[in-house]
């Protein structure tokens, strides 16, 4: 059972092709690719490589402070997005944890080795999978913590600001923090409506999560982050996990990063083309396909065993089968560039034919 | 307080000296540098950053199991061998545990996130640090396990064999693991008489941890390991943390690291002789300098704030003085090169006219 996507490795075992033959649908990285930039930056830094990395990530911190338009002391650097989830869950150790159902599998791993509970929000498909103010009943006096992803992942479906804000209200209350994980809001159009960074000058118990890993295409180089306006937080943040954890590589490429934004237009403007491409594509098919803000389709489909015969087409895509309230019939894929999603169109219909 | 040598980032604002000026006596890096081969392995690797690193690095731990010659099932893989020191706590989350004093710091910090009871075997200075027999006095029904330093770091010295065996026997019977980290062993000469990596097929309570950092000069790029014929626990450390947590770039490194047997023998004869050099010339200045089996002394001395006064003359050497059991009066320096190990003597010099 694959916890996640992006494991072409193992599709290039089981299929016998090579990595790079095979269009690897299931991991959710930027069309465009890395950055010209960043692709510098990453190479000159090996030469510093001998050298230990700034353990504070200073110069990395001043770069993400003025990209957020957030004080420095909000900042906590990773080694990608996946390592904050682990550290806030080490910090916080909570006794009990709200996700909705389905979601990113690792806020449940992260919260599990500290022994919390989970409550699951269920997301319904007949409300397209959007998270209802009855999310509110789901948070009590044990409730330590709420991760909400947004976009969603798999889904793709996004959460009005106004829902989080009451949800970080009603967590106050219960002395408790929202983690928004915003790692797909920069693939979304208008994401400065959605973002809740702006919310955190305002609650101390706000945590937004976020990484260069899929905006900028380096999931290879190990780059995320998180901020809050709890410098108690982010101190303890610092201390929870074995130091000089963001490498040199890293820190130079997030540095490089973070000046692309005309990058970040483009990619908006072709996330969107392409992504309605697919959808319209996977309706004409008769495929349920859901709106997405992301750079990512979740669709649901009779067709058996369409991961290993789209695989045996040398094209992988993300079986939902292991997620809460999804099942066997639903399938995530990512929007990649015109051509790669032109085949995966024409090897879908290949199939249904 | 420092916790940790090797930050010239630091050193750099408190001196106004740039990095580059500096040279850091602070971190115990290889002298000889990165090899060549390591360095274009890194470079190469940058172009697939794009695609997921392989969430079970494959090819990596092939490449170690030929270089450890144990088997892959034995190995589990980090950034940096920080990372395998907490996932270790991570997994056993310890009752209580025992290092000696002085070691590492982040065996200590580890534990401390699960709430261990940390028991401290005192290294006295008049049995020159080395840890004796009565270790075993310090094993009880509530050790779940002690991390040992091999050779110590700061002291250089280096633990026999035939207690490193009692050690584990004990922690054997009261169901405890004995964790050496090896991560300067390679620097000793006849490394493999002290090294334990051939004990692990005997004994499933012992964990061997090692890292690329060091030996192979890469701190910046983060790469460790540890090593257990616990398959149970190997297993657990993969879950006890963030998935993706080696870089593309880390595991193309350690690949081309592993080959360089050539590089290794002149390491371990440099070192020596550079090390030789520099006690050789502190014990001449009348400075108190320990037998190191590393590339880094210990030394006491009286001399006031010497740790400023090299600084002052674009030279960072590391106070011990936040180590348990050492006092100000002890710092600790790297065997750097020829060249600068001579202008670190000559500043000595200069700084006690």
């Amino acid at each position: 059972m694959e916890t996640h996507g992006a494991d072409i490795y193992s599709a290039s075992e089981i299929s016998g092709y090579h990595e790079d033959e095979i269009i690897d649908f299931s991991s959710n990285i930027n069309p465009l690719g890395i950055p010209e930039t960043v692709i510098s930056a990453a190479v000159n830094s090996i030469k510093y490589t001998g050298r230990y990395p700034d353990i504070n990530s200073r110069k990395l911190i001043d770069a993400i402070s003025a990209y957020e338009n957030v004080p420095n002391e909000f900042i906590f650097v990773s080694n990608g997005a996946a390592e904050a989830i682990f550290r806030i869950a080490a910090c916080l150790k909570p006794e009990a944890g709200l996700i909705t159902a389905p979601s990113f599998s690792e806020y449940e791993k992260s919260m599990k080795l500290f022994g919390t509970n989970i409550n699951h929000y269920p997301l319904k498909e007949e409300n397209s999978f959007k998270i209802k103010e009855d999310v509110l009943n789901c948070i009590n006096e044990k409730t330590d913590i709420a991760f909400i992803c947004n976009p969603n992942n798999p889904t793709g479906q996004i959460t009005d600001k106004g829902i989080l804000e009451k949800i970080i209200l009603k967590l106050k209350e219960e002395k408790a923090f929202l983690a928004v994980d915003e790692c797909f809001l920069a693939f979304a159009e208008n994401s400065e409506k959605y973002s809740t960074v702006d919310l955190l000058n305002k609650y101390d118990n706000l945590i937004v999560i976020k990484a260069f890993t899929k905006i900028f295409a380096i999931p290879g180089i190990r780059l995320g982050y998180c901020m809050s306006s709890n410098e108690e937080l982010i101190n303890n943040l610092k201390s929870m996990g074995p130091p000089w954890n963001v490498s040199t590589i890293a820190q130079a490429a997030g540095i490089a990063a973070v000046e692309e934004r005309e990058y970040l237009k483009r990619t908006v403007a072709y996330v969107k083309e392409e992504r309605s491409y697919l959808f319209n594509e996977l309706k004409k098919t008769g495929i349920k396909a859901y709106e997405s803000h992301a750079n990512y389709i979740l669709f649901k489909t009779d067709i058996p065993d369409l991961k290993e015969k789209m695989l045996n087409r040398k094209i992988l895509i993300r079986s939902c089968s292991n997620y809460m309230n999804l099942s066997r019939k639903y399938y995530r894929i990512a929007v990649r560039t015109k051509e790669e999603n032109k085949i995966f169109i024409e090897k879908l219909k290949e199939i249904m034919r």
